[in-house]
């Protein structure tokens, strides 16, 4: 297709996109078509950079051979998570219906279907050399914020990853990816089985502070 | 003031907010409120992080020992980065008119004013230690993004900097920040003298790919 086609980009409220934009992790089978992904990569491009260098390179992943190589590095990536929490390697029992054994539960149906998720996008980007590599994630992490924001807006089910990371030779390998690049996050993209819905997160008085780190910002 | 006060939000499109988010670097002295600030920090808290472990926390800084420290850094930061550039030390002539020469005179103009900004917004973060530190940065700056989207939506101008790193110990020792936390970004927020507008960015054409290296995504 060709570059900015307009395309009709939903409509959503920032704040709205924001609040719901919790990572999905059951996709349908429906392909996602390029006109989708590219109003969402254009996104990621209205992101900041240090010095507005925008050293950075998205990557659409369809690939059978991409897909072999990353189940197993997505299977690996999850026994050892799973071994870190202590985790079983059982499903949860049937009856369990808590919060974390639904999510259990979703992990699983990812991890054992991650070959044939309808598409991955993975985010690369050029260290610059001039700040501590850490610091450099600002300049290509709110690049992979803002697709996950129009995914949400879209419609569209997304999970980022550092699995990628257990097979990182290969992916390099296959992709061509050049050696002074590196690979910042993976994310698994579809239409989603389940909802969109509030993200939980922890109360906002206890992650910030006013001038001294013990000094309150906000009440409880 | 108390936690999660509901405030009256201003709503945008995600996608405008997106887009017309540039950065902003000549402030009003008028102050942000923490009303404002609060709302900005309730959105970043709603971006992702590995495992959702919230490993963050968010500083407004606005005491006389911090400015104190700051100003300094960000003169000594800009000196580094213009002999990078070659840049010369002295302002553009007021004849030039030029994008460049424009947006030099706004730096210029933050430089010498960086101990009055109204508010800073200093990211912290604690490394998990489970990825390498670059990737680390998947679990703080997606919420920087999603504040500077926010203070977007409040008509708030902001810039973020990564030149707090000139004077890091002594902010570190100001504020009392633990050994085992990072500062990922420092961004500077006030209400601006000038307008949000559409960002500059390079094609999307140029910075996709689909699957291989080198095999286009879009066609220019």
């Amino acid at each position: 297709m060709s570059d900015l086609e307009p395309g009709a980009a939903p409509a959503i409220d920032l704040r709205e996109a924001m609040r719901t934009a919790r990572s999905l992790r059951r996709f349908r089978p429906d392909p996602v078509s390029d006109e989708v992904l590219a109003r969402c990569l254009e996104a990621a491009t209205w992101a900041p950079s240090g010095s507005n260098a925008q050293s950075w390179k998205f990557l659409v992943l369809r690939s059978p051979e991409v897909r072999a190589v990353l189940g197993p590095a997505f299977r690996e990536g999850w026994d050892w998570v799973r071994t870190i929490y202590g985790q079983s390697a059982e499903p949860p029992p049937a009856d369990d219906t808590s919060r974390q054994a639904r999510l259990t539960r979703t992990m699983l149906h990812l991890v054992d279907n991650f070959e044939n998720v309808p598409v991955y996008v993975l985010f690369c980007y050029r260290l610059t050399g001039f700040v501590p590599e850490f610091i450099e994630g600002g300049s290509i992490f709110p690049a992979m914020q803002n697709f996950l924001l129009a995914a949400r807006a879209e419609g569209l089910g997304t999970v980022p990853s550092t699995w990628f990371t257990f097979a990182e030779d290969k992916l390099r390998s296959i992709i061509g990816i050049p050696d002074d690049w590196r690979i910042a996050a993976l994310v698994a993209a579809g239409w989603p089985v389940g909802r969109h819905g509030p993200v939980r997160r922890r109360p906002l008085h206890t992650v910030t502070a006013l001038d001294t780190w013990d000094n309150p910002f906000l009440t409880p």
